[in-house]
């Protein structure tokens, strides 16, 4: 088994940080996207849409796409839990996952890879305008996430989640967006800095 | 329980058609998108991005986003599997689930909402140039579904799952969005075909 990586990259660091909570190790080929290294026809024939990770099972199946992969992960070694435990609590974090999947991440995304220069080349072609349209989006994917921390210690309740996980991702993505995160979000101050503080934050960064 | 619900927008039909494969059947409220049903505060209080369906239990507790709904009765009822049942399966229905999602409803709905006049005051700013943008990618992942399917009976492989309802749901969306499916990709017609055939096609569509 190896996952093929992309240091830095959110998609990537997602599920780096899904494996450090699980206590899961597994090798890592590391290729380099503003390199376009993924823009093989090998990497094709793993994955159709050419995205990174790609996890390549020992008898060659490739899973791609990362909540897949975290769903193959969660189903092999159901501990700790990062999908919820119950039938309430497994739609309760997905259904946070993907609140902050679309709103923040894929938005805050939206704004980089439409507007950033390093992109010019990968997004073809750059919408000027659907950058500018996201900024205003990700503001409010900012306060939702700053609402729901005022009365939970986590992203889906009271445990943590790969809603942690994606937000997390989505909220140090910004950087990438020169969005900026406003002090006042004094919920999302504290969370952030807490799991942040967790040892898996900085998995598939410092590699 | 209710499921709060919009006939014939795709992401209420994707759950509808899910409980049809369930033989689940649960009261729905109706609310009228166009006539903005959706955006008042009891909505926002359910759903802070205000997105239908909305599944109400009994004391209250509110779920949003479609896939969660799904998760939620896949968890409670098992029986048929629509999400898989082994790990590799469930990774495996997730990760295309996610492709037909991502690369063909949601860039067919870019398109629709970027271009119909009908979603001018639903969606603003409409950016012409990203629904411009979205249409090749609907021809790749049109493309990417028939390449699949010429190997496969279903979209995930050898059963039906709720990668078919999405890809279902998706390609029938390219009408609203006045985008041509071509008639080249045989295997694309001879799945939709198939999928519409079933009774769940017609859920959330007649009522």
């Amino acid at each position: 088994m190896k996952l093929i990586d992309q240091p830095r990259a959110p998609n990537p660091r997602r599920v780096n940080i899904f494996l450090a909570e699980k206590g899961i190790t597994i090798p890592t080929e590391e290729l380099n996207i503003p390199g376009k290294e993924h823009l093989t026809p090998e990497i094709k024939a793993l994955n159709p849409v050419q995205t990174l990770p790609i996890l390549v099972l020992d008898d060659g199946t490739a899973i791609s796409e990362s909540v897949a992969i975290c769903r193959y992960f969660e189903e092999l070694q159901p501990e700790p839990p990062l999908m919820g435990t119950t039938p309430l609590e497994k739609a309760t974090v997905e259904m946070w996952q993907r609140r902050m999947e679309f709103n923040l991440m894929n938005n805050v995304a939206a704004v980089f890879r439409h507007s950033h220069p390093a992109m010019a080349e990968l997004e073809v072609p750059q919408v000027a305008d659907w950058a500018e349209a996201n900024r205003p989006r990700v503001q409010r994917a900012l306060e939702m996430l700053d609402a729901q921390l005022a009365t939970n210690q986590y992203v889906a309740g009271d445990s943590y989640s790969i809603a942690d996980i994606t937000a997390l991702v989505g909220v140090d993505f910004t950087k990438m967006g020169r969005i900026e995160v406003p002090d006042t979000l004094a919920n999302l101050a504290r969370w952030r800095a807490e799991v942040s503080n967790r040892p898996s934050a900085k998995a598939g960064m410092s590699k």
